[in-house]
């Protein structure tokens, strides 16, 4: 049975590329790896899918057939992926090693909505990878919100969440090394953010224990960087899924 | 000088019909309210805005001119939103008690992108209302979920928030008065959160903290509910930034 894996982050962190490019490293793993698309809203796909949510509804044409704005069609595209999901189920490959699903470039739609808790219950056993969008990442309270934002996504799907600062090639200003240190991050956090200083302090606290145990993977999906370490982390929960030959 | 609000919240929340009903609110208590629209992709408003981002661009044009997707052009409109602020300024109404603005459907363009942040401290003084969804509401720990969006999005913009339930009406199986309880939120954590027990321990430390301090509105825009609630909350950081007369 195929490990089901949902790409996830918020708009623009390069969730496509990252599909393309991690199924291929893992193909040249010896990995049978397949890829499906999520995303009703996407023009131009990179690779070629196992499965393609296109073939079932676009938001372009929810746009014209419902004369509705892009949000309102996307809404409408998932709710009605959410109600097809048995349909789906039948042509979702399940003789791969991993399945990676690309999903909608808003995020919020899918992990925030109905269809997201639904769609992992389905395909089990699944995991996600969440992708922190490196290019983004002015400053390490930046670095924070999006830890903020993919814990929240984590808890909302109930699985096993992978994080990873992908575009690692554009980042400016930012010391990877700040995270492991807590006393740095402490004095940094301080200095940043004076208006919501005192949620800054209760984050810290929270990240005080979270982030000494975490493993978060620098890549870049686009010079096909970190793989390794990222394929590490998704193999060990493979294992505690129990499903490795 | 106007107090400068936005509303914020994943897509779906009901931030139009919010900014439309509160602003309709704020003007019956007296005071001049004026609503701005910043999302490119809506269809129709149920309002007039004192000012249209869509008089400056529409995410359907971009669609068509650069044959993109919806996501793409929406990137692609809020990246030029951002490079054009000096512009949109002069546009913007500043002499009114309150300006509301209406925020594109998906949030995470605005918040987690760059235009978030540059935009709230062009129009200082500033505050956000964010919308927490009430129908989507299973159980608590998807309240810890939205909860974490809202912290992590107050964070990112660096200004006040005013958290809020919305659609109160249409909750079903979600009693507010738990969150005032901690014993028994951490109980129902417990229980509920299996898969990942070990998050759901730290957010509930987290949640220790923050929350007994917070009040949380729940109210129905569509119903004119709790809106009293929300202008308590609104008011107090008016005067906080000491520009109230």
């Amino acid at each position: 049975m195929a490990m089901n894996i949902f790409v996830l982050g918020p708009a623009g962190c390069g969730k496509t590329t990252f599909v393309h490019n991690f199924s291929s490293f893992l193909r040249s793993k010896g990995y049978e790896a397949k890829v499906v698309n999520l995303d009703p809203g996407v023009k131009k796909l990179i690779y070629s899918p196992s499965w393609d949510v296109r073939e079932l509804i676009t938001v372009e044409k929810l746009m014209e057939d419902f004369n509705l704005g892009p949000n309102g069609a996307l809404v409408k595209a998932m709710d009605f992926v959410s109600n097809s999901l048995e349909a789906i189920a039948k042509k979702i490959p399940d003789e791969a090693d991993f399945v990676l699903f690309d999903t909608p470039g808003q995020m919020e739609v899918f992990a925030f909505r109905e269809i997201g808790p639904k769609i992992v219950e389905k395909f089990w056993p699944s995991m996600a990878i969440f992708l922190i969008d490196g290019e983004m990442l002015r400053s390490i309270s930046d670095f924070v919100v999006f830890y903020l934002v993919s814990i929240a996504t984590e808890m909302r799907l109930g699985i096993d969440t992978v994080k990873v600062v992908n575009k690692s090639d554009l980042i400016k200003n930012f010391d990877k090394s700040i995270l492991m240190d807590m006393r740095k991050l402490k004095k940094k956090l301080d200095e940043e953010s004076g208006i919501v200083a005192d949620l800054s302090k209760q984050l810290t606290e929270l990240l005080e224990k979270v982030l000494p145990a975490a493993r978060i993977p620098f890549i870049s999906s686009i010079k096909n960087t970190g793989f390794d370490e990222v394929f590490d982390l998704v193999y060990e929960i493979k294992c505690t899924c129990g499903d490795l030959t």
